[in-house]
């Protein structure tokens, strides 16, 4: 049976995008191979159709397609959580449900655009992670830059106390690192179950997050050795020594880390090193140009100095 | 051949809600009596799958049952415009192509959430409007309140230059009644495509809108006959009575056009007049409380009691 | 001693424009005649250095010599309630003593855009009601619209609860007919203190707003006797006819009502009445055109005219 | 006679805040250490009375006592230009003149929060700039991460055409890579003026920025001496010497760049390095915690190493 995320999930959950062909149809080649590359980077597991993986700009049909190659392809060897983000929650539901019989470890779902007050925010997940039901593990993205959504810790611990299938929040709300503290303090203190916390952001802050509490990365960052090589040496407890490998893709990451742009810039490192076949995003997305290309060049030269200089 | 909307359309085309059952099916039945409640009422012709539709809460294989199923209600008789907005382009396109396939009048698209200069804003409908090609006739719905899109009349202008199949405004933003002044005054002046405007929001300004020149409404109010009365009154040359008409209707139309929580004051409207079966919202929506209802009962009264006074 | 708001006070406060000269000045002759004006109208109180008083655009020295006047000029005949939003809580607190000083009925202030969770919005209100001590009452200005911030009920009750000297709400989000109900269901329950709970949107669901237990408005509409004559007829246990009297207002009411936009036109309907010289507004604001000038004659030639019908 | 900003200004205006004892009054003598400070790391020049500056917690008084007291300390040995956003624009004009009468070499205006459309955006600067007058030069702070308004290269290349008064745009429109590209290419290709052209975002992406045509930074940055070396080195012609200083200091940067928290940390270190005597912010505002002082003792602490391995 398929893993699982859970309350005490660790680790590096990257997060794919969907590889297209130039002329935009799914790349289910590119999939093997990304999914492939994934894996030989080490990662603990793998998040897809998310807002990376263009997936609001998917026929229904191709989300299923590409869903099952993806199974496929990891073949049990490691989870695949699912967003499941949807404007109506009737979709969202049967979305999840077609996500879990196929095998998914769990659903990345973001709450509803749009919502203000404490109580709308918890009124809505009180909808979805009931009808859901409590044993699908959900993971919440909490994302306000995409959503425009802010979650206070106090929702997040009613939440907590109200839901068992709440098993993991991707913390992404910047700033926000004194929100992993206060969350981290409650369970501490035996107030309340400790769940798993897994960075977004393409990892910005992730030595500072896994000093405060974190579980790992749940983000898209094009060099996930850095993500994982930076968990397991902060795991086994080199906190300096993760965070210099940290400082080293640094540049690079605040580059990919521009909202929106960020993803043409991502899927072509990917391209670039060999992950897939094209770069290609899907109307509406932005698109490298020759100067911005000329630019990714160099922050690539850059680092392969600076690791060759390490090593 | 189903007939299209052009940029000589004048008339009153109402956006139509789906209906649904109390469990939250496609209500078909009540589909076609509302249609029928339309007609009757002496509507131009019907839009649907806008937001009041819910267009984004129906899966694909619903939004295709349920334009399949109004087009056999209407049978020809009456143009149907059809919502296809869409985070993708891509799937904006092929849906548009399935809805002009099936007998649509035209497509209804509001630009893409997010998009904030001239030329931005431009560039998005350059690829659509391309796409779409020059034998779809496309409605502009201007509606910066849930699309945050502020569109300029120096790039409605710029369109209305470069494509022809840029027929029509679906005028909402608001403030926004010297819009359509400025828009008319340039194509009275001669220097430019003069294109239909119908005017949404319920119709709160209509009898301003029509002094300043707009060609009709495009909106969803439970009482479709004030629309057209107005219209009808007002295109005879009778601007005051058109006007007094209006007034007598405003206080429901005001109450109807609370953003958000109107729709359901709507559904509930046109269930209260027999037009549909449920006033069922899927979730997420706004749903009445008993003090709501005895809030419309008063209002509604009020209205009967105003009719009769007058007739 | 000045009369002060409290948590029973009731009737209209009439938001008050800052009058300019046609060179931008400060206009203390129309500030006279302004005040005549609305106490001629019948108003309980007087509101000024609001949003629509344009406060943000007078200078410090300027805001106390507009208050010294208005203060001088009621003569303490009415109460006087004083904008005193402020981004910083110093510049708060030091006008807000200062207003109280020179005799002020309480203030008025909206919430720091930009606060988003309960608590941030709680913390916010905690600093600024204990800083103004518990003998300076004070009317929350609920208004999202312009302030971006959503209050919850829950926060508003916890408001209640725990600082005496929150004493009114001006409730202007819209749509929120339902939190009305919310709030007093609350204390005709007897959980919690009543306070006093004005409505502004010029007075747009004035009816229904008085159905559901507010106590008045607070509120700059340009004809202040329709206000007027709406409470007290409700109050006097006529909820039909107030509601009659205030549907002939209704429509130039919704036409004054369009956001930013409406201050150039209740600017000009108090100098047609001649509650002040000129219209002027500073820069940055909306302007009326010529065509704006011949819609604003029909709509007050309407209103004459089904007032004469009336009486 | 003060030195003015212009079109071909370069270097580093190190964006200054304001400094307050630790119960909040003006701390003038930290005033004067600051200046020092600045001084002795190399900056072009100081901007004050900025977002950062909190100059709209000051009052009136207190920003005229501010600059004055930065002016004598300054005398005339570099150019201080200073903040002058405003929601009104006589107070806005007001101040600009005041602050030149004062000795300022320049002014720093953001456009109105709310502006939307390409006109609107443009109105709103022909006002400003042709009520300042052509002799006074003004930079354009570009930041629409806090003000919401996102011009685009057409309308700042307008001004350019329009207004020679208009010398400098601090850029920090995020992601804005591109935009830089296309404004010189523009001025490169002979078609409109060169303007001088700052960065801001703490210089986040100062060596790329470098690289596309920028003229140095117009930033807070606690570390001043990086981005005046980076400015060197690059303009000695040492492009990749200036990334690898540039490099050293990004983690840091990262974290002091997080958008309002990022103020406390900034204060916090300039406190640290002996620049101001409190990092005391005025309410409302952010504040460090215990734990969020341990982060920083790390990040500084790992910044001194890698400096000292780097020496």
């Amino acid at each position: 049976m398929a893993q699982r995320i859970s309350e005490s999930t660790r680790g590096v959950y990257i997060i794919s995008p969907t590889p297209f062909t130039e002329d935009g149809g799914l790349d289910l080649a590119s999939t093997d191979t990304l999914v492939d590359f994934y894996f030989d980077k080490g990662v603990t597991g793998i998040t897809i159709l998310g807002v990376l993986g263009e997936a609001t700009k998917l026929t229904p049909d191709e989300s299923r397609t590409f869903l099952d190659h993806v199974m496929k392809r990891v073949d049990g060897r490691k989870p695949v959580v699912v967003g499941a983000s949807n404007p109506g929650t009737d979709n969202l539901v049967r979305f999840a449900n077609e996500a879990m019989e196929r095998g998914a470890a769990g659903l990345m779902i973001a709450p509803l655009p749009g919502l203000k007050t404490d109580d709308q925010i918890y009124a809505y997940w009180e909808t979805v992670l009931t009808r859901l039901g409590p044993d699908i593990p959900v993971c919440y993205q909490d994302y306000p830059q995409t959503t425009t959504v802010v979650t206070s810790v106090a929702v997040i611990n009613r939440l907590i106390d109200d839901f068992p299938n709440f098993v993991m929040l991707k913390h992404e709300e910047s700033p926000g690192l004194s929100k992993i503290t206060r969350l981290r303090e409650r369970s501490d203190a035996g107030k309340g179950r400790r769940i798993s916390i897994l960075v977004g952001n393409g990892g910005l802050y992730l030595p500072q997050e896994l000093r405060r509490g974190v579980d790992g990365a749940m983000t898209g960052f094009a060099y996930p050795e850095m993500l994982v090589g930076v968990c397991e040496r902060f795991f086994a407890g080199d906190a300096e020594g993760a965070e210099d490998l940290f400082d080293a893709y640094l540049p690079i990451l605040r580059h990919e880390q521009q909202l929106g742009f960020g993803l043409a810039v991502r899927k072509d490192i990917l391209r670039r090193r060999g992950a897939i076949a094209s770069s290609a995003i899907r109307h509406p997305g932005p698109k490298l140009t020759a100067r911005d290309h000329q630019e990714l060049d160099e922050l690539m030269a850059r680092l392969e100095a600076k690791l060759a200089r390490v090593a």
